[in-house]
């Protein structure tokens, strides 16, 4: 069986080098944006609201009224009808959140009217339920605002629209006036998170769960075991946690508060346990699983690596049978994850024992071992009372039809499995690990390409999707600044309206969503700046911060060849600190493109390009003795020499005069040259440049002197 | 007895127009900048080390080696001889901070060889006491260090020295080779937090406990009553909390939880129950305490208030035995406060029963009666084994020889104290509340005027300081930016040699030590940027940024008569995000002061101010129908204005030219408008552009264009 390390590197769109990805989805971008405006934007503008309204994910239908609601201190909300524990807790939980985001204490007085009631009319299952009614009706008057839902998850998606739409007023914070029917587009809308890879304690689990609630998102898939580490406490055989774990593992208590807490917001868990590859620190303590005699060691690298469990011992699947069953008890959830990717067939190769079992059973090859293996798999996951998931690998004749794929290879691969009665998710084109920008993952979705193509009974088998973050270059600290926000453009893929694509407006909503986030706990934007200060060891690291605004973090396709990481290696750099995306970047390309229209735009990039070729003669004191910083000096030229490139052309386009086509070939090659990763990041801000280039050549030019 | 607002207010130099008080403070910088250069700077150069030893509060004594020592994924501490649980958990949670502070994992591997060994020869008081020995000595090489101490306390110490001296290096985090001995000058170093103006969390004290220990505080002075709240579980008299705190209170398990987690840091904890004035909190649940007739009820806004209580029934006496006997049971430390401040005697004056009482007992006046209500509560004090402290108001004859004096009044009264037999600690000049510069505070010294003529006897019985923090003004939210980094500058005066005044050296470090408190915890840098985001309600707010970092936030002086302020005002607007002091204008003062002989900084003032000058048009947007930002609109326009005259300055610097008189004298005239409270903050901006405009004025130029 030919195996490549293709989950984590990249499928058929993830090119590898992230540059050209880059320039392709800006294509696709700039298509887009031309496309149909979204729903909602028409709704307020038909109503004449002058409120921004800065949902994410967008509701299904908004009409915004006249008037708002005041967030005060005697703001109170509370149930009429139907209640119970989780309700209440949700309600307590989004007081707290209006008074973090608000800095208005809210005094607990039972007499106040409450300014927001919430009408639900059942409970719903206590855990929550794949295809549950989630839908809910808000309503915001000037008098108090109105929750209706059927469910209490439907009441929880609905407090979290409540809290988005709080904003500054004239005389504090306020809800505008509005009506809103909304509802899911996809019931499985999940994130992954690896903690294999880099360990992240509960609270950091914790925070994430928040923030996915926050954006709707309402699976959480725990990547709970992989070569790397095994995370989970067993009873039953404590040496995979003992010895696997490097004492970085969850207790069963642990993961019962886990649950309990993703529950309690309307979150499913759903444990992966990755067979037969990716199980090293399983033979850690049960050597005896492989198919090949031991000892192992915990990996310590990336990659895709040959211990494979044994599939030709019966005791395997004993084994098996007693920790599906004692993990089956642990998490309530009734899917149940057993990886099957990217098996490494090399120990079933060499192996003489395996290749007589084959033989003996009519296998031919690695790829019938490896069905083998997951038919009984399958069968002791469905004695244990719960149904199966796999990525891709575990599609293969025979599949128990309930089976759900989950697909990284991309849309063909569920369209197919659809076609055959089977269920999918999508996670290809939601890598987070990849550092692509939002717009890229929210331009997939989950019913384009070869999913296009199917009836409606087969396009239902496809039940939404989820984002991943693998862990490699990620730690604790760094993972909520991949995860967020780009995760809530995903969140809003799977949730809003399909034809819900501007993406203009998913950059404005998105960013504020971020800032949002702070307020759930979040770390994202917070251990920016003190990442960057520790790299100067507490001095003034403004220099610094110019040049990490400036660049963008790369992801695992160039990491993974620019120096010998281990699991080892600090995560403790620039780049770790630097964010996949840049704003400030993102701005100047909006002030490049208004430039023509608007003197104001103009001296905003003036201010910012001087920014840039200034910083270098400030960065480069910081680095004397410093190996941080030092790292930095070319990559600091560079945004020195992007800076004075650009505004050299806006010198010309201030003249109004085309630039010499030769001076901007040069320059252009130049761009190229400094656009190239270097200590791990890109030069983001080539991009407006490159874009001033083109508006003052003759051929290119698209922007007029008019300002 | 005439009572005036002055603890709240101002002593002889707190001016009530901050700006006067800063100007002088100003002066007087300049004065001590041309004083000594401290000991350890001479060490280092003497050593000719490179290395810049960010430590604050400064050792007695450091000599720089050669080379350093890495920390690692492998760096260890360890016990050698004596160890205890307080021990250990210091040196886990130095291990935790070194983590956090580097980004560096350290593996728990009890095999590998500490790097840094602490050899302590006792436990020590396992809780601390006044007058513990609190040295050590410190010895870092490149094969390892040593901490040696007396105590538990003192390594301690050692161990937040050693946390400090981490700096990033040429191949990753070392701290420098060193050789430190260090001891404290003053053996009562506090920090007093009022938590019933408004109420802060266990959370809230935990983080600025841990705080006090990386500066070396250690005295936790918890003000638990006052009229706007009683925060603590009175199992006796269990009305106090219930009816006095609006529910806000800790219970007598947190108060245990808080005692030991300070403790565990080499931290006292002395509560303060403000009596006979201040104590309408109390009379909620029992108005018979009180002078007149009930009901009582929270007083929600600020001042000294007339409720006080009876000092005439023996009822009183009984209820504070009881009180008193519980809460010593409480709080182990050996000190008891009961303030005894600001009584205010209207009640006294008119109750018939009161006067009566004190003819009989030949009390002339409230002063009197006040002294005798002293001495009964001195001697419950002591019945239940604690010795007492108050406020300046409780010196007064017959007070017990053991009493210590807290002084908000100045030197003078400690002074006259200590040649009566008193101890005392000061608190004069370091009023946090009050918002000055932290060189302010810096400059004042517990052994100066009045208390410099002492004989070295009398001058011992000075212990030290507390800087105090009280709570008109500030939250859980926004305690963290009031106190630090300003209270590790006043740290230092209580720690450090007296003369170790150098103020540019202390900034340097303060600011280094401000960005180190990130990782014990203090939010003050972290909600600076959230809070701000606030105000916008997510926008991007740069332009609010610039304007606050060109700002400095107003203290009780200013804020009382700006508005209607009640505990019920919520302290979520500018003034509360922005810092009591800018680092932004600090830094562009220092480039006024170095711009003749340097084009760097010449660059990086221009930068400065074209951005203060360009700012108002970006802030314009962000103000519409929002009030938050819109109270902004004449600051706003003030710093553009404040940019523009530096601009034109800079022009006449840079031509070498002298700038007209009349010119001089108007843009002076202008900035002295701009620099009067306005939104209830100052525009500190303002300051750099006077050296600037003085540095161009015939009469006042020193700075000549040499760059």
């Amino acid at each position: 069986m030919a195996v490549t390390n293709t989950r984590n590197l990249s499928g058929n769109r993830f090119e590898l080098d992230s540059r050209v990805g880059r320039e392709e989805a800006s294509v696709k971008w700039t298509r887009r944006r031309e496309m149909v405006r979204w729903a909602l934007i028409v709704a307020v503008a038909v109503n004449g609201g002058a409120a921004s309204l800065n949902l994410m994910p967008a509701p299904w239908k908004a009409t915004v009224g006249t008037g708002s609601l005041e967030i005060d201190s005697g703001f109170r909300v509370a149930a009429k009808g139907y209640s119970d524990a989780r309700l209440e807790a949700a309600m307590a939980r989004l007081a707290l959140r209006i008074s973090r985001q608000t800095g208005v204490p809210l005094v607990r007085n039972k007499q106040v009217q409450p300014a927001l009631l919430v009408e639900c009319r059942e409970g719903g299952n206590p855990y929550p339920t794949l295809g549950e009614d989630e839908s809910y009706q808000l309503d915001v008057a000037p008098e108090g605002a109105h929750l209706r839902a059927q469910t209490v998850t439907g009441a929880m998606r609905g407090l979290a629209t409540f809290a988005q739409l709080i904003e500054p007023g004239e005389k504090g914070f306020q809800a505008p006036a509005i009506h809103i029917e909304d509802r899911p587009r996809f019931p499985w809308r999940g994130l992954m998170l690896d903690v294999s890879r880099h360990w992240i304690p509960v609270e950091v689990v914790e925070r994430n769960l928040d923030a996915m609630a926050a954006v709707k998102l309402n699976v959480f898939h725990w990547h709970l075991s992989d070569d790397q580490g095994f995370r989970v406490e067993s009873l039953r055989y404590p040496k995979l946690h003992q010895l696997g774990s490097d004492g970085h593992f969850y207790s069963q208590a642990e993961v019962r508060h886990v649950v309990a807490y993703a529950r309690d917001r309307g979150i499913r868990v759903i444990p992966e346990f990755d067979i037969p590859g990716h199980t090293t620190a399983w033979f850690v303590g049960y050597p005896e699983l492989a198919s090949a005699p031991g000892p192992y060691a915990i990996e310590r690298t990336w990659g895709i690596f040959q211990p494979t469990m044994d599939p030709s011992r019966e005791a395997t699947y004993a084994f098996l049978d007693g920790f599906i069953g004692e993990m089956a008890a642990l998490f309530p959830d009734p899917y149940f994850h057993i990886g099957g990717d990217e098996v490494e067939d090399t120990q079933w190769k060499n192996s003489p024992a395996i290749r007589a079992f084959a033989r003996e059973h009519q296998l031919t090859g690695s790829r019938a071992i490896h069905a083998y293996f997951n038919r009984r798999v399958q069968a002791l996951v469905k004695k244990h009372g719960k149904t199966m998931i796999g990525w891709d690998e575990v599609f293969e004749p025979g599949l128990e039809s309930g089976t759900v794929i989950q697909s990284w290879r991309g849309q063909a691969s569920l369209a197919e499995a659809a076609r055959q009665g089977y269920r999918g998710i999508l996670s290809y084109g939601y890598y987070l690990d990849h550092m692509r920008p939002a717009g890229f993952h929210y331009g997939i979705d989950p019913q384009d390409g070869a999913a296009a193509a199917l009836d409606a009974r087969q396009a239902s088998l496809i039940l939404g999707g989820e984002a991943c973050m693998w862990m490699e270059y990620a730690s604790a600290e760094t993972v909520d600044s991949r995860v967020w926000p780009r995760a809530a453009a995903i969140a809003e893929r799977f949730w809003s309206p399909r034809n819900v694509t501007d993406l203009q407006s998913m950059y404005t909503r998105m960013e504020v969503a971020s800032r949002g986030l702070d307020w759930v706990g979040i770390q994202h934007r917070r251990s920016y700046a003190s990442m960057l200060d520790r790299l100067t060891g507490g001095q003034t690291s403004d220099a610094v911060r110019v040049l990490a605004d400036a660049s963008e973090a790369t992801g695992i396709e160039v990491r993974r060849d620019a120096r010998k990481y281990t699991s080892l290696v600090h995560l403790n750099r620039f780049v770790d600190a630097v964010r996949p995306e840049s704003e400030t970047v993102r701005r100047l390309e909006q002030a490049v493109g208004r430039a023509g229209a608007d003197s104001a735009e103009l001296a905003e990039l003036r201010a910012g390009l001087r920014q840039w070729a200034d910083n270098d003669a400030r960065l480069g004191p910081l680095a004397e003795g410093n190996g941080f910083v030092s790292e930095l000096k070319s990559l600091s030229k560079n945004l020195a020499a992007v800076g004075s490139i650009g505004l050299r052309a806006l010198e010309y386009l201030e003249a109004g005069k085309a630039a010499p086509e030769e001076w901007i070939a040069e320059q252009m090659k130049a761009l190229d040259a400094m656009e190239k990763p270097n200590a791990e990041v890109v030069l983001a801000a080539v991009r407006p440049v490159r874009m001033l280039l083109n508006a003052v050549s003759i051929t290119g030019n698209k922007i007029s002197k008019r300002g």
